[in-house]
């Protein structure tokens, strides 16, 4: 019996209630979190040629932070969305949607 | 019948194995779109006062868009943990378990 | 007669000034500004090959557009420390005085 | 007799260039670092209220941390901007000229 990103978003709610928390966990803070985390997954992989990051898990030491910093983005995203009411699978869906116009089969490179 | 993370790895997996992707969607090159999607998400709030952030999914427009780029952060934050074998809400909540110890209740500011 | 970094800062304070944007100016935004300027120049990067990012300055259109988003960082990242009162440029240096001592010449790989 | 960008860039290239640095200094590698260190000064931001972020300067240890970090983030720009010949200010002069094209006095919020 798995966790879903439901049981998650309620045990950052639960864990965020506790201590007290919630003041600091305003969207504009939260984005900020998010982005400060991000910055910490990409020191772990900047001096990493692409052969290096590619096998970064085969490093015991470093696949252990690369989980952990990607366990600290998610809090943050999985935080934010709740806090804007957004449910991230439906959106990502949605995206793929469009991006299923945008990008038709073909296409050599991603564009954004 | 909702679709879960993993409907959502699986459906990613496919968008870019139809457009020769995978070359691109190397663990390095994800990190960067990830980060590159954040600097969009925070783009939006950059110059909403708290207040406006807080209410920023009452404008319909910024809400599409709040929508929109967290779709976005979604897919490359997949994508990543997918190539690295990581399952993101299995991380999440480990790193709960080390956060309780880490910021026992009481704490009165999150802390990183 | 080249402009310094002195004129820089003052020619965005006028900038700034003439439009009021000083209320939006704060360092917290200020920052979250920098942030998304340097997520804009991370997509210029994301998809190429290192061979191909040291190129980069080679093809006319990528070149024009990786300076037009160095210039949104440096005006960033010039606002925010002249609101928060710093000298990059004598900060800078005394962070390479601390770093010749945290990484003594030998070492292999650059940490941070 | 103070210390010019040009007197900066020429002391990073002398660091990096004692310790064998330049193999990891490529222009990607070097705008995922400063992606990374403009995480690690959004950490210092993240939970101040706007007021506490205004007055960042006047608790010591913070004010410490900010010169330190907007320091890190000098040091990747310079180096970027020194591996991609493009000269700082310039670039940041000729985008205040087409800035002041895009945004006439009169407007009243910063759109990016």
């Amino acid at each position: 019996m798995t966790n879903s990103l439901e049981d998650l978003r309620d045990a950052l709610r639960r864990f965020a209630a506790a201590r007290d928390w919630d003041t600091y966990h305003t969207p504009k803070n939260l984005v900020m979190a998010l982005s400060g985390e991000v910055g910490e997954l990409t020191d772990l992989f900047q001096w990493l040629t692409p052969e290096e990051a590619a096998n970064a898990m085969r490093d015991e030491e470093l696949a252990w932070n690369v989980r952990d910093e990607l366990a600290d983005v998610m809090h943050y995203l999985v935080r934010l969305a709740d806090k804007l009411d957004v449910d991230l699978v439906e959106a990502a869906f949605a995206k793929i949607d469009r991006n299923e116009r945008r990008f038709p089969t073909g296409d050599l490179r991603p564009v954004e």
